[in-house]
């Protein structure tokens, strides 16, 4: 069922240094910061040959990351995104097995404008997933 | 510098039944659980088009991940791993910025019998990487 891995996503508190450090001092692409205040935060993409890692800054009042960032001052990895081909095939497959869907259940667009849903970390070893139609 | 991302590895408590959740509930391909003693850890791969996620299970007294899992009992997302072309002249461009290489500073053979260094975490926004020479 699950494709590609779509990124990385690493939380941080302070997304022009961290930037600066994927780019210089790790001489990775990396693409200007992108504000997405739907999604409350800016995201700058690492761009990798094969995958991308997306540095996630809080933006506005109630960024869905900025209690990650009160346990984790430093930043850290968030999440992880895999691809599905179809995402309520994936959505229900995953919901008869028992896994919980956070949210309404129901995709929302994500941050690439595509369908997206989050699964619930304490179903998947501690890791919050995130499921993009490809 | 970085390249591919090679893996993200994921410490599970469990490995039997974390890789049952992957193969069945996520549909992946998985591989056969390898005891890897040098490195403390039991590993599964899971083979995605293009890259792979290795799941981790303590191996023996002293295992690298057995303090995360203290801390995360449930398991959670323990490293990501890049490659480079030359892992000394990585390893003297980042000491150089002033980023912290751990143990010794010389790389050893990883678990995929390719040299590695970890970086200092707190360096990396809260990120354990791992460069592997590819």
């Amino acid at each position: 069922m699950i494709g590609r891995l779509n990124h990385v996503a690493i939380a941080v508190p302070d997304l022009e240094a961290a930037t600066a450090l994927y780019r210089d001092t790790l001489g990775a692409v990396v693409t200007a910061p992108t504000a997405q205040p739907d999604h409350g935060v800016t995201v700058v993409f690492i761009e990798l040959p094969n995958t991308k890692i997306e540095l996630l800054e809080p933006l506005g009042e109630n960024s869905p990351i900025a209690a990650f960032l009160e346990r984790n001052a430093s930043g850290g990895i968030h999440h992880v995104c895999y691809e599905v081909d179809d995402i309520l095939a994936a959505r229900d497959r995953l919901k008869a097995s028992g896994a919980r869907v956070l949210g309404s259940g129901e995709p929302r667009i994500g941050a690439h404008g595509k369908p997206v849903l989050f699964l619930h970390p304490k179903d998947f070893n501690g890791t919050l997933v995130e499921l993009e139609e490809a």
